[in-house]
């Protein structure tokens, strides 16, 4: 086989929720770069490739993209298989971009392989619809890592018009409640906060805008999904019945 | 095995977009309720379950919402596996919540296997990543079905503060691109139409937002993705260079 990089979204960390084409390019991988928060059974499926952390932790790199980008280019020139795993969607806030633009300028040929992003599935899992006829017609999806990035997105939205729901964003879960509380959002609006919500051991918070814009820094800067909107409302008539939606999954797995 | 309905997400299309998880489900399923753009060839890994297609083509439902709700009771009922097979994900414009609400209020025991959502998946395969730093940090999914939808969400956004992606709104995109014209983004913005984004027959247009506002009502109301961003011009770099990571990815399936 020639040489080729695939971009691939591990998904939200349940790594049966890998997709077929994930798999077959692990498989026939012959170098992995993976982040942090992929599932360690996810790396099993490429026993016979190289593997690297290249993750970053707590704002840390523990590799520049300029080194992550130059593995990639190196090893395809080598005429091998490269697959870099990422979470999620490896478009959704997690610089695939500007991968994929390091190969384009290097001239090496890739291609991406789209997963399931946490955005949806974190609440899906956790009986949370990001969207549902009469509550939000749509859902807006933003990166919770630094206040210049969500501020001029938040400032103008329409109180309740969306389900907002936030990545990388545990620190700033007061900050961003406030900010919408300011601009008019009622605090009754419902809210969650939900820790590894595809894992064994997933966590939900769920409460409203007002409690959420009292919290404070006890969390610190963990991966987490925040959700925000109507939809929050539905995961108590959907948990209160029966076993949570993920926690079945992953009881039945 | 006991009595289960599965929730599952499709993916944009492409069956090699199927979870791992979803593939275990379709293997076991005793009947497999399927919606339009489910790709034949992921049923295929069902041959053992009965197959009916519950989807709607053109705004008319071939069975309505309550039919789907009674046929997965009544399976449930006699102790099958049923697997409801959703395009995307199951929780992003497609009545899943909806549906499990109807599965909580008949004390059926259900699960979410969420899927790749065509509003990542889409673009992403199309070269344009919906978040890339500088350019949008975040990304507004919308139905462009009804107005009365979209136009509350869209009316405060901040000019260019997001990637738009409209689903299920090619009818739309005129509507849309005016109203966001008005709102006062610039007529320069990227945007593009992408039809059956995972698909073999994969079709971008690229241009303006301008443009866009201009387009005649050609397309109908067939499946289609729109992106309107900065993001947007991402895809000639990551285009033009060489094949599209979609169609390299089929070429290569």
């Amino acid at each position: 086989m020639s040489a080729l990089v695939s971009l691939v979204g591990a998904g939200p960390g349940d790594p049966d929720l890998l997709t077929l084409k994930a798999l077959r390019r692990l498989r026939e991988a012959d170098l992995v770069l993976y982040d942090a928060l992929v599932a360690p059974a996810a790396l099993d499926h490429a026993p016979q490739a190289r593997r690297f952390y290249v993750g970053k932790r707590a704002g840390r790199h523990s590799m520049s993209q300029e080194t992550i980008n130059a593995l990639m280019v190196r090893a395809a020139r080598r005429g091998q298989r490269v697959v870099r795993l990422k979470c999620g969607d490896p478009f959704v806030l997690g610089r695939g971009g500007e991968e994929a633009l390091a190969l384009v300028a290097a001239g090496i040929p890739f291609e991406v392989v789209p997963g399931v992003t946490s955005a949806v599935a974190a609440p899906g899992l956790a009986g949370i619809p990001v969207t549902h006829r009469g509550l939000a017609s749509g859902f807006l999806v933003i990166s919770g890592h630094a206040e210049s990035a969500y501020e001029p997105v938040l400032e103008g939205l329409a109180p309740q018009s969306v389900t907002v729901v936030v990545l990388m964003g545990l620190k700033s879960r007061a900050a961003i409640a406030s900010l919408l509380l300011e601009r008019g959002w009622s605090g009754r609006t419902p809210a969650a906060v939900l820790m590894d919500a595809s894992g064994e051991d997933a966590r939900t918070w769920t409460g409203t805008l007002a409690v959420l814009a009292t919290a404070e820094d006890d969390q610190g800067d963990g991966p987490g999904t925040i959700v925000i909107g109507e939809v929050v409302s539905l995961a108590s008539r959907l948990y209160g019945a029966q076993a949570a939606p993920g926690r079945l999954a992953a009881a039945q797995r």
